[in-house]
């Protein structure tokens, strides 16, 4: 099979798999109250990119975990990515009425009942996690918690609430984006790499650093794509940061700059992968795809 | 010592005592980013019965768990609560701008900031659980996952939500504070329980029907102080579920039977602690507290 084609294969399946996971662990939708287990199906199911699951399937091949020993890690980080979609979509918040080419949760099912299903979806990540069978369970929930919290997704979300209507610079943009999206894209790799064989302290180290460099090259191209993008690919609203004010990396770097940043990025994820040669082979493809993806 | 002042004493101790290791566990006042840590501990410290921890310390005590075994334990259930309170209080919920004798969350920091403080509130409960060091701290929180999502406390806000304006029977109103604040109560004696000796299968159904009408008492209280409290004495708005038209014991039962019921309920309660002799009283002193307090 030529390269591009197994690629194509592995992530088409590995998409599969996490939808039927998540479709098992959240309750279903005839489930008391069916409001609340309607709203949280139709937030997490049917849409999305799958990112950090992919993310946290490839680190497993790193160390030998077949996927069945990494679903509850890809579940959970994706349902709290889910949960924070939920509650960035919330007129308080963003104030957004599209996500993943349909209505938002809250356009759907309303405020209130958006909000409890963000705040039921975090709770099923950790029971999820902590219900997984992973070697140090209570590690992982320590490490997801870290992630998702004040030092972590919530903090970033923070610092974007507070820099609207102001230019960044390039560190304190990194800053805020490496807490916002890099904190659960490193969790979702080092979780998916806590599914099988210890790694060394270099190997840590080293998928430490493509992650950084992966979680980066994804919000740069975020943003170039948000500029560039329609609605109708991105399946959300798009140039909507800059509507709002957001600081972005187009904003601070121009298009042009931001675009060849994120290819550095992208080279500098790959070459961290060096340690473990091709077992890395997904990860590296990941790193690809999160630069020349089109949404 | 007379049981009446020992009692203040052990409750008192217990209060101080959880309000250090929250004011410990959670971020600095001046971390970054400095508007959600503050929003975090505005929320968080310096209010409240603390019923919970006091709940997981009294349980811990039936199995011989010293108070720094269970602080772990305490703080993950005051943390969810808390959280909860914040979201419960947005506008697009109950929106209530006086909680605990202050402004509440949202008033004091605007909703977006309050709607992540509660988010981060979560995970750090969980992080707390899943660092606290009890014999099994992956089931703790697989444990306090379940209580705080779909089948626990933010499942029984969505029927909550659902049954604004509508008379329930008893049936129907005990379903729902079961999971809604009943779910939350019997982690919360579950955990303190799981901090000491292991519990014989009738020991845990005995402790669990403890926490289940000593739930139910302290949301029949709740109900009937909500009819006679003033504001100044509960610290929050007073009268405001019926304004609100939800559905409450006193509505469905009148005053004087809701008043009756509750005093039944902490008879059950004291009755179930029967196979714990003296080990059990402060649990014991708790179901008395939940019904003849006066906020």
């Amino acid at each position: 099979m030529n390269p591009d084609l197994a690629w194509a294969v592995w992530c088409g399946e590995r998409q599969r798999r996490i939808e039927d996971v998540l479709s098992s662990v959240l309750p279903a939708a005839d489930q008391l109250p069916v409001a609340l287990s309607k709203a949280m199906r139709y937030a997490v199911l049917d849409g999305g990119k799958r990112m950090r699951p992919l993310l946290a399937y490839a680190a497993g091949e790193l160390v030998a975990a077949p996927p069945e020993a990494v679903d509850a890690a890809a579940a959970a980080v994706e349902l709290v990515h889910a949960y924070s979609l939920i509650h960035d979509d919330l007129p308080c918040m963003d104030d957004d009425a599209l996500r993943r080419g349909k209505p938002s949760c809250h356009a759907a099912f309303g405020e209130a009942m958006a909000l409890l299903a963000g705040d039921a979806l975090q709770a099923l990540a950790f029971g999820v996690l902590a219900e997984g069978r992973l070697r140090d369970a209570a590690g992982a929930c320590a490490l997801l918690a870290d992630a998702s919290g004040v030092r972590g997704m919530a903090g970033g979300q923070a610092v974007d609430l507070g820099s609207v209507g102001a230019v960044l610079s390039q560190d304190e943009l990194e800053t805020m984006h490496r807490m916002k999206t890099g904190a659960l894209f490193l969790a979702s790799v080092r979780l998916g790499a806590a599914c099988g064989r210890p790694l060394s302290a270099g190997e840590a180290a080293a998928l430490d650093a493509y992650a950084d460099a992966a979680g980066l090259a994804f919000q740069v191209t975020d943003d170039v794509l948000d500029v560039e993008g329609s609605a109708s690919s991105l399946g959300k609203t798009a140039g909507k940061d800059a509507a709002q004010g957001k600081p972005t990396f187009v904003a601070t770097l121009g298009a042009a700059a931001a675009r060849r940043h994120a290819e550095a990025l992208r080279v500098e994820a790959r070459a961290a992968l060096a340690p473990f040669g091709g077992a890395a082979r997904r990860l590296a493809e990941l790193a690809d795809w999160i630069v020349l993806r089109t949404h």
